[in-house]
């Protein structure tokens, strides 16, 4: 087990100081993509352009932010040579930075939309369903990140299972869009643009529940993924 | 600089040892993953439903191998302390099983479809596409292993390139398709399921030029990723 008492009793002081810097590196960047998650749904619900175009622009800043703390773990890998529950924390840093710059990724598309649906004209349905489900996934982003900061393992699980209740919204979501569309054939563009954005946001709870299931990992060193623990595979994609 | 040849130069025969199974289990689980992409476009375009549900039960034991591989990874990390490019090989290996793992959902994802369609009946269009786009992807991972069979940058650097031409066509039968709902709206249910597969192999793509990128990564020590070199953010989601 480790907890963040753990961190100070290492024997190198400058080891100490690297593993508190990259773990807090990683927070920053989540709490960047977690903002960038926030303004991409803002903008596409205001049909705010400009916000739209901030969020494509930051995410390059994220893009860096990932390599860079990349090469930190990296770096600490070769220098200090860590074992058991400090390696099990750089690799889990090196991971969870995948899966934020990946939510990041998904919160520019979503910002793309927004500036596609003030080019093409407001979606007939959709928003409501957005905000909706936006709000949870921004939660769960959150609570994944407050969990790795905390070694909050009883966080983690509950994020873990959260990630159910977002795929069965956005199934039916899903569903009254598609009857919506059955009967308005000359909305199906302006649809497909929410559908797109539902789709991000499913995908950015399940990168959210990765997050959660490293600090599973972290703490325990149990592999939790694929584990009917916290998902199993039925649940995992019936969000298709 | 490495290559196949700097394996055999390490002073541990044992460490030689870890380092090659590891890399051979990798490529093991690409075959593995190869071959479930093939099968789950050949299973929705013979509407087998046999085959596809086999490409789904296969996915459990693609989930096995990620972890296993993980572990050994680790184990490799804490027993062997590697430096330089030997780091740089266990981390890229590390990432690669993720990115694979990620293709064999796709995968499975493409199977449920095809499941989908036998029970709601075959889509009007996007057959073709699948075929293309699917033969297209196929042959992306396939490279993207063999580059990392042989660090063959150049190989990677052409795979990476690729991932455009699919990010292309799959715009353009995406356009194809919503002009085919309009037109018939009755068929929009079966259609969509053909747009999600054709997402699928999208991602399955990106999937291929992260592992390419990875080789690159392995070979020169440099991170390509969001470099303008293989990618731009403007063709990295115009897929969308």
């Amino acid at each position: 087990m480790i907890n963040k008492d753990s961190l100070t009793q290492h024997i190198s002081a400058q080891f100490n100081a690297d593993l508190e810097s990259v773990r807090s590196n990683l927070l920053a960047m989540g709490g960047l993509v977690e903002k960038q998650v926030n303004d991409a749904v803002t903008a596409l619900i205001d049909a705010n352009s400009e916000l739209a175009t901030t969020v494509r622009a930051t995410d390059t800043e994220i893009n860096q932010m990932e390599v860079s703390i990349d090469e930190e773990c990296i770096r600490i890998l070769a220098r200090r040579q860590p074992a058991a529950s400090d390696l099990r924390l750089i690799i889990g840093i090196s991971k969870s930075v995948i899966d934020l710059e990946r939510i990041g990724d998904e919160a520019s598309k979503i910002a793309k939309r927004a500036l596609l649906l003030s080019e093409d004209g407001e979606a007939p349905r959709g928003y409501v369903e957005i905000r909706h489900i936006g709000d949870q996934v921004r939660r769960m982003v959150q609570e994944a990140l407050d969990a790795f900061a905390r070694f909050d393992v009883d966080l983690a699980m509950s994020v873990s299972q959260y990630d159910k209740n977002i795929d069965r919204e956005y199934k039916s979501a899903l569903r009254e869009l598609v009857t919506y569309m059955m009967e308005d054939p000359r909305s199906i563009t302006r649809v497909l643009n929410v559908i797109w954005v539902l789709r991000s946001l499913e995908r950015i709870g399940d990168h959210a529940r990765n997050i959660a299931e490293l600090v599973v990992y972290m703490v325990h060193g149990t592999d939790v993924r694929h584990k009917s623990l916290l998902r199993n595979k039925q649940d995992a994609d019936s969000a298709e």
